[in-house]
């Protein structure tokens, strides 16, 4: 099944978004191609949110990346931990054995960062991995689970009560769909709770949420959103998080359920690589996304920090990480078979942003278009739907949203994760 | 919405196929009825092997009980832990608080049962509950990413070796659809595994397969494994399992994939009752699913062991927990309405039994027919698809196993519940 050993050797780090499209883009039979990630599966990273509260399954939104590529019989995929990059030797070093190559593209993506305070992090779990995403929905299930048997009215309140720290787009979507879940699920399926109980906190260090849109479109964002229950704190910089508790300039709010989205930074790794760095972690590449000094390394997607060639500073979005990881299968491609030459600048086209508020309800800009309400959650809806990876899934979301679209409820409401993971002959009570 | 105090109070103990179908049948505002539960979720167990082999996820075969049982205002759901039942003074005591009853349903169910070895748990997990079957689909798919890169040939071969302990439903789905799975992911998605080296071994310490079937068709099912390439060894009766080997009679087959599917019993709860149980633990009960003594507390489904009326043993099976559960209900529900009589006596009715073997192949018998093959299978699904509680989960099902069936994929092939419980800002690295 290889291909010729004469052939130049590619490696790419991470099957996010940016290396799977180089995968994929990558004409046949030209290189050899390592694939390397932690995981054995591609997420679909903008539904996570979905999984967390109920709406999806996991397997909706994450496809084996072997299957993705499986038609691609010269690309080789490896599960392993990338544990460091000898830039001089051209090689990767991993958790068992290394890999020598002649092209290199990190797209390690990012991971989530508390702004120097990583103790935060055990208190406020941030929203980044499928298991993240269950750890979430477990966690969610179990405080309405505890607040309908919890005697003690402070307790119960504060089992009842949700922040999510972070206004951007992951922030904004989380805080719509838990305050629509809240409301539904406790409404319907519980005796003891009172549904307007429920809280669900959005805490936003900045003046407005929502920054990359224009301002008419965050204040339609904070107004849909507080329709639908959440309460709207811009302008209320976290001071302090510890056990079940968030510090805000003016009050401290009792919480069983603290969500980060505050912060996101580049995959560690980028530090150790001796190459200038922003304060994000993100490698300032040449505009052609190569590592300064390393013209056949590459970096794409998140860990890219980049001011264009029309002097865009490309943002930390899906859409930027599938052109570059295009961008750098043609030049690899380009220069295998014509030889090296001068190259051209990667350029990033901005196709607008999207962002929903509940089951039914968005913000859009596209191009000079902005709008607001059902029409910006149906075009999110279908453009999702349109880049989900793999025929089953897009099926099977499909099934879900217009399931939840109807009855407002969640299928995929389930606590699991609770029992140790070798499994042990232990009583299954009830 | 808490119904009148002055109503009859019945707890019911476990949501699986008994305990739920007791709730659904007994009519409305006759009682207050709690309805206890470990799990949040009732589950579909005879299509939990197809979660731990990728071809459904678990929101497929799970569903929120409090959401199946909302239409039932008067019935309330806890999640909470049995710690023991008190039938002197007619109480259930949970992990937190306890409950008073005038009616006992006992629907605790079965655990995986390793007679008399409890060691062998941590070498050769069974299949219970939605985490057990994760965590087998989980420990399946990277011993073909370990196997993927590993050198050592006798190594591989042990990673490539999956054996099935136990020759009953469980056990001849499991191995059918291991054989599947191996045969067609390895072959198109892996580059350096050769897919004849996998093997999957089913043994069975009996003469034969499926000893609850008609011998003609354990014999077609021996067939039809051996068709999919299972090694199949009957009278083979384990004499010990260590870590990643079992030990059998005249051979050890070293394996990193011990699935023990050969015993259930009873809850252990069973045996703190002080009532007389059998070597299963199963409760011997009177012909009216009472505990001898206790007119007022009925067992239902898997605890129970019991001769029916008609001289024929009740089997530990879906159907019969099903009848059981209707049973109870309709029994307790005319006592409520017409005072205390003459209980008519539990029969059970043997609608047939079916078995999968693979992606299209089964063996089937149905009162006095008996059929194997395709059609097997079909009517296998048909009827699994009826039972499976919730549209959205019969959509979502079906839509899996037309992808399956036609694509020979399987989408839900993904590893997780790797990283820690509570999400910590770990390096995303790939």
């Amino acid at each position: 099944m290889q291909t010729s050993d004469s052939l130049p050797r590619i490696v790419v780090l991470g099957a996010g978004f940016a290396g799977l499209t180089f995968c994929q883009k990558f004409p046949r039979n030209l290189a050899r191609v390592t694939i390397i990630d932690r995981q054995n599966h591609h997420l679909f990273q903008p539904l996570l949110y979905q999984v967390a509260t109920a709406t999806l399954s996991g397997p909706d939104i994450a496809q084996p990346i072997r299957s993705i590529l499986s038609d691609h019989p010269d690309i080789e995929v490896r599960m392993s931990e990338v544990q460091s990059i000898d830039l001089k030797a051209k090689k990767v070093i991993l958790a068992k054995g290394e890999v020598a190559y002649d092209y290199l593209v990190i797209g390690l993506g990012g991971v989530t960062s508390y702004f120097g305070r990583p103790d935060w992090a055990q208190f406020a779990p941030g929203l980044k991995s499928l298991d993240e995403a269950l750890a979430l929905r477990r966690e969610t299930l179990l405080a309405y689970e505890r607040a309908e048997t919890e005697a003690d009215p402070a307790a119960r309140d504060a089992l009842l009560t949700t922040v999510v720290v972070g206004g951007g787009p992951t922030g904004v979507e989380m805080a719509g769909a838990l305050a629509e879940l809240a409301r539904t699920v406790i409404d319907e399926d519980f005796r003891h709770i009172d549904p307007k109980k429920t809280r669900v906190l959005l805490v936003e260090a900045g003046p407005r949420l929502l920054p990359m849109f224009p301002e008419a479109l965050s204040a339609s964002a904070k107004l849909q959103l507080e329709k639908l229950g959440v309460e709207v704190l811009v302008a209320s910089m976290v001071k302090d998080i510890r056990k079940g508790e968030v510090e805000l300039p003016t009050q401290t709010i009792r919480s069983a359920n603290i969500i980060w989205a505050a912060g996101v930074a580049a995959n560690p790794l980028t530090r150790s690589l001796g190459i200038e760095i922003d304060r994000g972690g993100r490698i300032k590449v040449q505009p052609d996304l190569s590592l300064p000094g390393y013209p056949e390394v590459l970096a794409v997607g998140d860990v890219v920090s980049l001011v264009d060639v029309n002097g865009v500073t490309v943002p930390g979005v899906a859409p930027a990480a599938l052109q570059m990881g295009g961008y750098a299968a043609k030049l690899i491609a380009k220069e295998l078979k014509d030889g090296k030459g001068a190259r051209a600048p990667f350029a990033y086209h901005d196709k607008g942003s999207l962002a929903t508020i509940g089951r039914s309800s968005g913000i859009a800009k596209i191009g000079k278009l902005q709008f607001s309400g059902f029409f910006a959650w149906f075009a999110w809806l279908i453009i999702h739907l349109l880049f989900l990876v793999g025929f089953r899934s897009k099926v099977s979301v499909l099934t879900h949203w217009v399931y939840n679209y109807f009855t407002y409820k969640r299928g995929t409401r389930l606590v699991t994760g609770m029992d140790p993971v070798v499994a042990k002959p232990a009583p299954k009570q009830s």
